[in-house]
């Protein structure tokens, strides 16, 4: 506690109220872009991606201008008065919508996460031991999102029962595409978003339109939505076949591994971050794409011993859930890790667990525990544990 | 829906990805600042408030740069390094916190309304038929607020048993104070925050600290905490004295009337709207300081007949809830209006028993239910009914 008096406040008037409510000049705030795993202090066109701070986050929600963003070609800049979404493939009334169409819809608004499936690959193929979490796990946020429910949709242009598969294509220069399996879950939670935390979509997240279905990968959830088509099997774009498939130990690729598995991390202490023995609060994030978070455990001694953190409530399907723990650090060198467990019984693995099943090969679904190593000096860095 | 087929997306790249995702230039969204109920369109320097649009809004939560203002000496711009929170008066150990202090303690997270006390009251006093909802509803806002349970602190400098009574003043130059009972209700509850929706407060909201009573009047929500003093009674500060109190029908004024009654309101369609004959979907937002919203009624006919509104999951005690309802209006003159009803069974009340109860004299708690005209080219108005 500090050992000196307050002062008295200064009796005068402040800053005008305005329009809007502008960060403190005394809040350094922002996301990281990167151009590839790693690829830090690039050329602003570069950047392929653009990492969330999660290391200053509170709460469990991102705040609207820092949820993280990749995307293949850019932000495209859509006039919402003359975007059109077609709707059409194996369905008994083809339609094209406007957004003024999508508003007048019945809506529905949720808290959930979104996540990169390339989240978290830097522990895969570099790890490096001077990263934040920014860098390690900056590529998940979560968002109250509001839309049509695409179920309504459905209904609306009476699709065939045949119909299993579902492309969604969006407006960008890359125009990336992605087949999505119809099954009661995908129906029953996907929207058709033009929301995010109370406002209109931004660019960067899809403005005016975007796919959302919780708990997937995050690049099926389309950004800057033009074009849903049904039909009976995948359609097999490049982007499930050359891109988005996972590379097995022996050799073969895994295609439509769309579920975001159970995770969890430490946001503080994390990464390059400076602590002092004595009491610090340990808190970090939670999800699952199987739906709500179960329990979360962290231990101080390298993975030997856990204790259950508490979480903060609500704790909501599908989206982050924040955990912290009280801990008294004894001013020796250890690590720390959490791990996470959802409501279906899945549990986060270990690294070591992790690897034996994946392989190195791999490059998306990375969800092993994340180890921060703390040495005598109070410093906390990454590493493989 | 629209008669032309999409165009063929532009396949070029769009706008590199930075550090923050900004709004679409064709996102046109805004707070209003004004200088006293009614007065709008003011020299900046003048305005005491600004209202949060809305009209504009979807979900439940309200983005961070637009939840509502209301100051009474402008926005002081505070080095969070040099604050610093006394806390004093009937406790064993009188403390003076740095935010450093505060950021490592427990902390909890919470969705929940805040609510200026004035929020309504043009319809106590002017009833202007050209207003939105944004004028006359605007002063009220939803988000993710996370800090220190009061809880905490009070164990930590250890109350007086006998101490009811907690005086909060803020930094600013009018020094707002207010005596706060300490209550079961508020010691659970109440925190003494720094986030909002996962980012550090700003500067208009309190940063670098602010108090945060879930359910009750804004103003005892000091912004810019700088000190909390216990005693065993009100401490009688101007701002409860002349004030924040209520001028009753029989001439006398009611101290202390705290919490923020059950209330709803219409967002779409509301004031100042245009709609056509056909489908319509009507949707708003209802809260209560009691606790959870338990319904919502909707009347198209004036308060005749009434049907129940859909409510969006989660419904979270003391936080905003988004309600819709699918509406055919056959182009006939008429009224819409809704009222809501909290867990306790408080109902929302219509104006003319509410007028009845409370008179014409008072200036705070406008909970009365709002209706909206619509004449048959329409137009939506703002009507006393």
């Amino acid at each position: 506690m500090a050992d000196t008096l307050v002062d008295v406040p200064a009796r005068e008037p402040g800053d005008v109220l305005g329009a809007y409510s502008e960060r403190s000049e005394y809040v350094h705030i922002a996301r990281i872009p990167e151009a590839g795993p790693g690829v830090r202090n690039v050329d602003p066109v570069d950047a392929i991606n653009s990492k969330a701070p999660l290391d200053q986050f509170v709460g469990t929600i991102t705040p609207s201008d820092l949820h993280y963003v990749r995307s293949h070609a850019g932000t495209p800049n859509i006039d919402p008065a003359k975007h059109r979404v077609l709707v059409h493939g194996m369905v008994a009334k083809p339609l094209v919508l406007t957004m003024a169409d999508l508003r007048a819809m019945p809506s529905i608004s949720r808290l959930a996460f979104l996540e990169c499936t390339g989240n978290g690959w830097e522990n895969w193929k570099t790890a490096p031991d001077d990263v934040t979490v920014q860098n390690t796990h900056g590529l998940v946020s979560t968002h109250e999102w509001t839309g049509v429910p695409l179920s309504f949709l459905l209904d609306l242009v009476g699709v065939d029962r045949a119909s299993r598969w579902m492309l969604a294509e969006g407006d960008d220069g890359a125009a990336v595409a992605r087949s999505i399996p119809l099954t009661d879950e995908v129906i029953g939670e996907a929207m058709l978003a033009y929301g995010q935390n109370g406002e209109p979509l931004r660019p960067a997240h899809g403005f005016p339109l975007r796919l959302f279905i919780p708990g997937f990968e995050g690049n099926l959830s389309i950004k800057w939505l033009r074009r849903l088509k049904f039909g009976d099997q995948p359609f097999m774009t490049r982007w499930e076949t050359a891109r988005y498939t996972q590379l097995l130990t022996n050799g073969k690729a895994r295609q439509f591994q769309l579920r975001q598995e159970v995770n969890s991390v430490i946001t503080s202490p994390s990464g390059m971050m400076q602590i002092s023995p004595g009491y610090n609060r340990v808190t970090g994030l939670a999800w699952s794409g199987y739906g709500k978070i179960d329990w979360v455990e962290v231990s101080a001694d390298g993975a030997k011993t856990w204790n259950r953190a508490r979480l903060n409530e609500p704790v909501l399907s599908k989206a982050q859930t924040r955990f912290d723990l009280d801990w008294v650090w004894d001013g020796k060198p250890t690590k720390i890790v959490s791990r996470s467990a959802d409501e279906k019984g899945n549990v986060q693995p270990g690294r070591k667990s992790f690897i034996a099943a994946m392989g190195e090969n791999a490059l998306f679904h990375y969800s092993a525990q994340q180890t921060w190593s703390i040495d005598a000096a109070g410093k906390v860095r990454n590493v493989l544990d």
